[in-house]
């Protein structure tokens, strides 16, 4: 691979902070390396193969002479530099939700639909972490027979609410142990022992945003655009891998054996060899583990099943970096 | 109500406990109260109303001249006393799983089939903890029209595995803020900041007996015999309320609105004031909170919602309690 210039928007967040990481374990070239932010975080010092970089607060000059800005922002900022990025030439991976659903900006899972990176006019969007755990262990599936409809239920982990929803959930077991009360700030009520069953902004129908990605980022990356997905998302007090129960019905019956065998061969997956793979099992590495495959008792040609991966890697960092190793080993 | 001859059998396990509590909390006038249980408990000193009681060792003559025996062993201890309360003339309410699904032993959840409670022969059986909290939190729409299947995730409270479930939660997460291993021995992973996403003993299929409780059981307690249900049971890091995710198919659609007018008006039921009740909340009461009601979205005549209960209290010693109030009071 050719040595790269490369930005990470966004680089002292936990996603941020984790494509630096990934960056170094995969051995990705790297011939010039930005690390930008908002004003609060500029100055900020992070560590890359053995050198303290500096947080440099970003604007619209930061991007001339890139090939690739790993953007690890929110919405907003996002949207807010992407016409800058565009301008200056470099091809923009985004972690954020800015983009996702727009036409034009191709929404990619690698293993699942990595051929629609290629037709991108310099903005790639990297799907919900959710999305992409869910979808990379029901696509070898959908392979065998188009997916029509999934009934979701998350288990997410605070990963998720960034470095601020660890350390909330940290913060509120030391003092659960010690016979404090667990005051909330980041979520909505207490995590540690407890389940908060809503994520993200409720919109007309009760569902929320968080919800609606796995029906709208599923259909644009499983090239399916009648599939319907019922979800509910739960946040569990688990530090940064996602689980999701799903129940899927497909076009022809697929049965619990063709649907293992395609799963454990799909790259990316894992089948758990106890068949009940857990989110510490899944926790600081990138396959998604996949598990608890049996017949849906509901309806014919359904299939029920349990998978975990690694929110902060799988679900964020580690996709947008497999999307950038896609373009480049062509 | 008459003064009540009692034994509770099982009396040092987690639901044996609660059902003293709720002896004194609901006021029940008693008479006279042997706590019994296996030779290892026997001599176990528990409070009862500001005196300390004994626990003794069952045998075959511990039952005469009781009104009721409340069951909180397991089935097999459960199946060996069974043949001596019913001789006894006493009335068995068991919360094992021993008598479940046996013909001529009525499965009650008070507030959904209460009637049949008075068909019983001697025993009448405490159904499972996520079923009676799932029910109760459906049940109401049931009625509107009937429910022909659901598809199920739980996140089920480590009290289901009792005292030491919650002793095991509670260490390995002390010994998590020290820097410590967590090692599982009751569960088959840690559970400290973990999911483990089998309860039971896996059948023939791939699902456990704990998930085809909801179906076996939900048939019998709605009056449904062609009911199917798809359940994914999940360990969850919390204390002692069950939570569940429920998408279900009517006969009839059954609106939003009207489902969400019904579950509040169903007795032993709260709709969650801010539409997303935890378990926390739940905790230590007996009313199940509903909220997340919404369409589903995969397929017509579907409703999704969100439940949570005090699994020792109304999924198992409350419930029991409030069959043996339900046969008095008439």
């Amino acid at each position: 691979m050719r040595k790269l210039k490369l930005a990470v928007l966004g680089a002292s967040g936990a996603v941020g902070r984790e494509m630096l990481r990934l960056l170094e374990e995969y051995q990705i070239p790297v011939e010039e390396l930005r690390l930008l932010a908002g004003p609060n975080s500029a100055g900020t010092k992070i560590p890359f193969r053995g050198k303290m970089h500096t947080v440099r607060c970003a604007d619209e000059e930061s991007f001339a002479g890139l090939d690739y800005v790993l953007g690890a922002s929110d919405a907003p900022v996002s949207r807010r530099f992407a016409p800058a990025i565009k301008q200056s030439g470099a091809v923009y991976i985004d972690n954020s939700s800015a983009f996702r659903l727009e036409h034009g900006v191709p929404l990619v899972v690698p293993e699942i639909n990595g051929q629609d990176a290629f037709t991108h006019e310099g903005i790639i969007a990297n799907p919900n972490c959710s999305t992409i755990i869910t979808l990379m262990a029901v696509a070898a599936v959908h392979r065998l027979s188009p997916i029509r409809s999934m009934v979701v239920s998350t288990y997410q982990a605070v990963s998720g609410a960034g470095v601020q929803g660890l350390r909330e959930l940290e913060d509120q077991l030391a003092a659960w142990v010690q016979g404090q009360e667990a005051k909330p700030s980041v979520f909505s009520a207490p995590i540690a022992m407890n389940l908060i069953p809503m994520i993200g902004g409720e919109l007309d129908g009760g569902y929320t945003d968080e919800e609606m990605k796995m029906q709208n980022e599923g259909r644009r990356i499983l090239h399916a655009p009648e599939l319907t997905v019922s979800c509910t998302c739960v946040r569990v007090p688990v530090m940064r891998s996602h689980s999701i129960s799903v129940n899927l019905w497909t076009e022809e019956a697929v049965s619990v054996d063709e649907a293992r065998r395609a799963i454990a061969a799909f790259p990316g997956c894992r089948l758990a060899d106890n068949g009940r793979p857990t989110p510490l099992e899944a926790g600081g590495q990138d396959l998604v583990l996949v598990g608890r495959i049996r017949e849906d008792l509901t309806r014919p040609k359904g299939l029920s099943l349990w998978c975990c991966g690694d929110q902060i890697r799988k679900g964020a960092a580690a996709n947008a970096l497999q999307i950038m190793k896609l373009l480049e080993e062509v």
